[in-house]
């Protein structure tokens, strides 16, 4: 991937993001160290403390703050990859083995409990128990998603289920990217509302996208076979989208009783909702998120970081084209 | 166990806790509010809070924040335990079902983490940063002290690194729960220093406690082997006091390199401890700690919230009589 346009106003600052999340685990167990630093070093975007940095910037909130902020943020987001991928059993991230493959589950647990007590430790560092408060309810959110998934797995068949979904796996940590750093210059609700109503759209699109892209990339780009969510019983977007245009059809109803269905059924299954329009639909809603998070974007004035902002949301639609 | 008398005195008031941390599941998947009420029901004596209602009872700390405080600490101590009981495979925890023995592992760790993130909340909702960042600091020292015990296994045998434990996995929420309150009136720095040497002295002391009976104590009345710790490979001050005393023993060396000691060797070790004097030094030591942590209350004018204070530090040694 080359250097993302919407990065380069705030990537003089990103060196300085890591290096407060490196900091965290000095004066801790030297393996704590190590974890760190396999976790951060297999890369990333950095699009949340990028979505930080630019709001900060635009709205004036002190550089310590922002910088503080937005190594919390991601810190918070990359101790919830480490439980996640231990509770799926994932060896692999981004092309590098995942912190569960290297340690037992102990550790691996423990790890992760260690970077949630270090990410509200820097997002203490601002002063600001709304940020806090924020904080707190956001993991509780990813949490609490995560849960429903594995007590309800199969039942998410409607579009609410989907959406109350999506938003606890991604968009919460957007919205709270886009809306914290309001609260450090005290703005009007107008604008902090835009600005969640910015960081949920960005959010949404986001996810919806890694769920299109599950039905029409292909395998060798994947790393996984096509509509992988589906053949692990979730139902995401694309197949919602097949749902209400064919309510009747018998294989996702056998599905949603909580049957597998066999093998060639599912290609099937899965070769139909790619020709049905349904891949389609579900990126048009995408690019409409984006839409609106642009259009929010419109309650602030003309500014570099208002445009960084709109390329950012655009290219989240951008990595379907 | 009868009402204990330190209690008396906030007995009214723990309803509420009580109410304020099973609150913390309102509005979250059903499964959550399960979990939580099992951890709760299953009792415990609620030392922790009390302490902080005590203390913010003696400083005049407004009701509503030492609510919101107590209920937030004695949360992350019971969210500390679902993934102790989890990585220990403990089945029970105080003779009631541990989550881990109902659920599984992915929705133990997910339950967990809720009840960290819930913890915070609670937290937060008192308006104090300095409380925010005590509260993550604490949880990080509890859990880089279980990473170093995984790590570090048999290799910890002097006084240093055991005080050093004990510190992480008890003493340092003690801390917390009688510092804490200082921050929300602003006491002056010798009385929420006496405050933390109270909680450190009580918190130290309540494990070196735990960790006598471990030795003085029977089979019957623990559940479990005595000297259990030593049997799966910890140091505890018993053991570190008569090792202090017999340097030459070769089975404690042996053990110190790492090797499991074959069982009839295993009993004779722990008989020679039981006879050497070892266990009443430690218990001394734990009478030490005590008298220290009432003598740090000399710093405040004597009431009946003091004396309270004075009892629960005084009750944590009387277990062994």
């Amino acid at each position: 991937m080359t250097t993302l346009a919407f990065s380069t106003q705030v990537q003089d600052l990103m060196p300085e993001v890591e290096a407060r999340m490196r900091g965290q685990t000095d004066g801790y167990h030297p393996s704590l160290k190590k974890a760190l630093d396999q976790l951060l070093d297999s890369g990333g975007k950095r699009v949340r403390p990028t979505v930080v940095l630019l709001v900060s910037s635009m709205l004036g909130v002190d550089k310590e703050d922002s910088l503080n902020l937005a190594a919390a943020v991601e810190l918070l987001h990359t101790a919830t990859l480490v439980h996640d991928d231990l509770i799926d059993g994932s060896t692999l991230r981004r092309g590098s083995p995942t912190l569960n493959s290297t340690w037992n589950a102990p550790a691996t647990i423990l790890a992760g409990d260690f970077l949630f007590s270090q990410a509200a430790s820097l997002g203490a560092r601002v002063d600001s128990t709304e940020v806090m408060r924020m904080f707190a309810g956001t993991l509780s959110t990813i949490v609490n998603g995560e849960i429903a998934q594995i007590f309800e797995r199969n039942s998410v068949t409607h579009r609410e289920d989907y959406n109350q979904r999506i938003y606890a796996k991604t968009a919460t940590m957007f919205e709270m990217a886009a809306r914290a750093p309001a609260y450090l210059v005290g703005v009007e609700d107008q604008y902090s509302e835009a600005l969640r109503v910015y960081g949920y759209s960005v959010g949404m699109a986001f996810q919806i996208v890694d769920d299109v892209l599950d039905f029409s990339s292909d395998t060798k780009t994947l790393g996984k076979p096509v509509a992988s969510d589906l053949r692990i019983g979730l139902l995401t977007l694309p197949a919602i989208c097949y749902l209400e245009s064919h309510p009747d059809d018998a294989r996702l109803k056998q599905f949603q009783s909580g049957y597998q269905l066999d093998p060639p059924i599912m290609e099937d299954l899965v070769q139909d909702i790619r020709k049905s329009g349904a891949v389609e639909q579900a990126r048009a809603e995408a690019d409409q998120l984006v839409q609106g998070a642009v259009n929010s974007l419109d309650q602030f004035p003309l500014s570099p970081e208002r445009e960084a902002l709109a390329d950012l949301a655009n290219y989240v639609v951008e990595r379907l084209h």
